[in-house]
């Protein structure tokens, strides 16, 4: 390619995270659930990724099916592997704010090392972590795949919260006890936190159909 | 959460690939670029995502900066390694495009094996391959960081060119002799490809400042 004044200057050109946020008229960020399986993490994503959606937001929903069928394919469920599952989970979260996007996550993510990890690989206040409280009694109660009931045999090992710890967020942004409100009440939790925090604003935002 | 009829219908709701088209007013599709070192990859990959912006698309290029040091530090260089970093990339491409976002990539890339394993991991019609044609002898003449003057003293081994093999593309979807044309012009030959397969519209895409 020839190198004219007017290509050097394009070498350099980047699009920015920042001029991505302000042409989705929204800042980006990672939006962490952790809770039990069935504590309604996957849920309460999605649903807050479609209020987003419909007021013009760019968002994405990382979880189970979409992550560990795709990149991390080749790893297991060692302590190690977990770990290395989160990491590259959080990585990925990284270029999508970059890219400008809300990047939602639903895994138990039981581990407050592995959490703190993507915390600390994030800037500051880039980490959103949502705690969904919710009893052991509750969750079962709710499992209608029968995977607790799996772990109670032994069927599933090392399964959080039967065979294997779930460690409590000691300082998450937003704490959401599911026991008792509905998905709706849940969900204006999450999309008031990012309000408050300026992350999105109702007003700029454009509502469509 | 309670199980009332409203929040069944809420489990069930999803943002689809498609409702994103939709409302960023163009398709998601992956842009493969693969040629030599300092055959443009990355300069073009760059300002075509510039001018994509400017036309109001979301976008995000992968290249070396954001991958190696991010989620595929834990990868090195042998055959093995190189392939798990392009399936990894490739995996994520397809999560952005799953987010409505035209992935860019630039890298190498030079065994053909490993690009097809993207094209077959991809939808019909969602991988573009790319090759930055341009000789060995006009590469190594741009190399402002000296990476080739240290590949022939064998400093770097293995380094594609001179001690490892390029795999030149069988059937790419766009071919850009990079040697005597202006960045302008081979960018214009992607926005135009891209534009006839009707992945942007000009005339529908908004035009911002």
């Amino acid at each position: 390619m020839k190198n004219t004044a007017n290509n050097i200057t394009w070498h350099c050109a980047t699009v920015t995270r920042e001029m991505r946020e302000k042409q989705n008229r929204h800042k980006s960020v990672i939006v962490w659930f952790t809770g039990l399986s069935s504590s309604g993490k996957s849920t309460i994503a999605h649903v807050v990724e479609e209020q987003l959606h419909q007021m013009g937001c760019k968002t994405f929903v990382f979880d189970g099916d979409n992550v560990r069928h795709g990149i991390n394919k080749n790893l297991g469920f060692s302590r190690e592997d977990r770990k290395e599952n989160i990491r590259r989970i959080g990585e990925m979260c990284k270029l999508f704010i970059e890219a400008g996007v809300i990047a939602l996550t639903a895994f138990i993510s039981p581990y407050r090392e592995d959490r703190n990890m993507i915390r600390q690989m994030a800037k500051d206040g880039d980490f959103i972590e949502i705690y969904c409280d919710c009893c052991l009694e509750v969750c079962e109660s709710r499992d209608v795949k029968g995977i607790y009931a799996r772990a109670r045999t032994g069927e599933i090992p090392e399964f959080t919260g039967i065979s294997a710890p779930y460690e409590i967020p000691e300082s998450p942004e937003v704490i959401i006890n599911t026991e008792n409100i509905t998905i709706g009440e849940c969900v204006a939790k999450v999309i008031n936190y990012l309000s408050e925090r300026g992350i999105i604003n109702r007003n700029l935002t454009r509502h469509r159909k």
